[in-house]
């Protein structure tokens, strides 16, 4: 992508695995409804296997993604009291999570749509809309939406290195959508911000602590900070079942760490001298300070709501 | 570079001029010296020639490089009494410009080691070495001293988008001092800084206003802004011919734009949809409140003296 649209098939559980570990599936909400169904598929060709730990062995893949880890636990805990891990009802399950999944969406996309103006500027890092969603998407899917209900927007994509995920895939979906879209190196946002040409800036997430903190991509902390200092209100979208119940503060989130290659270069091509150290984390924790309110499908936590501890009290709709 | 040394002719001041827009000489120092160099040769070559003339072409290869102006300005007016355009004249005013160089960039690294403490982690943008100047460099010119000196440190190098000056340039020249190092994304730095990963950072400039704004390349403006949220030391390093007295604010710099392509790819490889917008501004001013202090080779300015007027006060060394 963008170049090939490509389709994977899945023959074990190793493929979609592998296919998680190296982003060929992406988005947590994507990675929980690819690993819904994988397992689905799993029960009907071993209805005998074990299946709690083919849930234990796919949660593995990507220890930040909560929705994954949600998502094959539920599987593995499914009906607790009668235990039905028929591959009837784990299909079930797993269609039931991919149509909230999309009723979620919806959800979070009305909700953000209500803070942008028309003529507004926003600006978004990663990719987060179909790609990475089994709907319109989480920060993307509110930029889509208020395009839907009429708003003129433009929208700046910050390209996010080092897999560029922005400058490939959100630049693919907005290019799809016909809305107006710039691309810009993510070292060049704060410069836009100083001209004033930034107005809001909505962001995905792949955790969020009770205390407001999330991770999400690497440089969503660094865009933060920028917004900041430039008084940019700045936005995680994301469903609940992001918000780890366990975690309670951004210290507590686990940050995974990929291969030092993918900042050496990029696309096969490696610029780095030979023998170069990279680092690479693939996503860094955004304090609540610097959020202006987060998006959830159930509603708006604005800063004052989740000092209070309403993201303690949202309840996950999912009925898994 | 860093795969091919390759030494490129220049047998007209077309190919001087082109090789500075598309960044094969690059560094205010270096391109400074180019163009005096150039200057010379061209004047043994057309001893009849409009030598004012070929000086303000030159001069208007790239707008924000004030080294480059400066140059062709002073060339273009030497020794104004007696007007000697002579080859021989300047040819020697060349070389005494490159001398004066090296020589700066001997004490910038003097005063900026100073600062620099044993075990200490560094971060640097771009590229400013030997690469960039005809001496040591500036930014990684201190960085060097601080090695040569046996302080223990580590740098960590931001790969500098859209370019890559810093992961391919600067971390070419680390490897070969063997000064540890670790290339990161640019939007790495801030989680890096969260962490206490980052004791001080050191950037160049491209011109500097008397009020000590400066500018510098793309991502220096929110690599500045990141540092002051941390409390991170923060530190342009350049010579004193890059004060620009008529410049009275960064507000009255020109900001260089840049051909869009470069935002959507790298190397030849373009991953960005066909048909997108790009947006690619090559330098962004940072404001003096974002500054620890100033090293010019004539001394380091703190924000107190800076605001107190010291850079209206400080003396051009070049004879030219």
């Amino acid at each position: 992508m963008p170049k090939e649209e490509k389709w994977l098939p899945v023959n074990s559980l190793d493929d979609i695995y592998e296919y998680i570990l190296v982003l060929a599936v992406r988005g947590a909400p994507m990675i929980g409804c690819a690993a819904a169904l994988s397992l689905a598929w799993w029960r009907f060709e071993h209805p005998e296997g074990d299946f709690a730990a083919a849930c234990a062995y796919l949660k593995t893949a990507r220890p930040t993604a909560v929705n994954l880890m949600y998502c094959c636990d539920a599987l593995a805990q499914l009906n607790k009291e009668v235990k039905d891990y028929s591959a009837q009802n784990v299909v079930r399950l797993a269609v039931e999570f991919m149509e909230h999944e999309k009723d979620m969406c919806a959800a979070m996309a009305r909700h953000g749509a209500s803070l942008v103006q028309d003529g507004d500027n926003l600006l978004t890092h990663c990719n987060t809309g179909s790609l990475a969603t089994i709907g319109v998407g989480t920060a993307l899917g509110v930029i889509r939406e208020a395009h839907r209900q009429g708003k003129k927007i433009h929208v700046y994509v910050d390209e996010t290195r080092p897999l560029l995920q922005g400058g490939r895939l959100t630049a693919f979906e907005l290019k799809k959508e016909g809305i107006p879209y710039t691309i810009i190196c993510d070292n060049m946002a704060a410069h836009l911000m100083k001209q004033g040409k930034v107005q809001r800036i909505f962001v995905g997430a792949d955790r969020i602590a009770t205390n407001g903190d999330f991770a999400n991509k690497i440089g969503t902390y660094s865009l933060a900070v920028v917004a900041k200092y430039h008084g940019v209100p700045f936005h995680p979208v994301a469903p609940v079942s992001t918000v780890d119940f366990e975690c309670h503060s951004g210290d507590d989130i686990p940050i995974e760490e990929r291969k030092q290659e993918e900042v050496f270069g990029a696309f096969g091509t490696i610029w780095a001298p030979e023998g170069s150290h990279g680092y690479n984390p693939a996503f860094d924790v955004t304090p609540m300070e610097l959020v202006e309110s987060i998006i959830l499908d159930s509603g708006i936590h604005t800063k004052d709501m989740v000092k209070a501890g309403s993201l303690k009290d949202v309840k996950k709709r999912h009925h898994l």
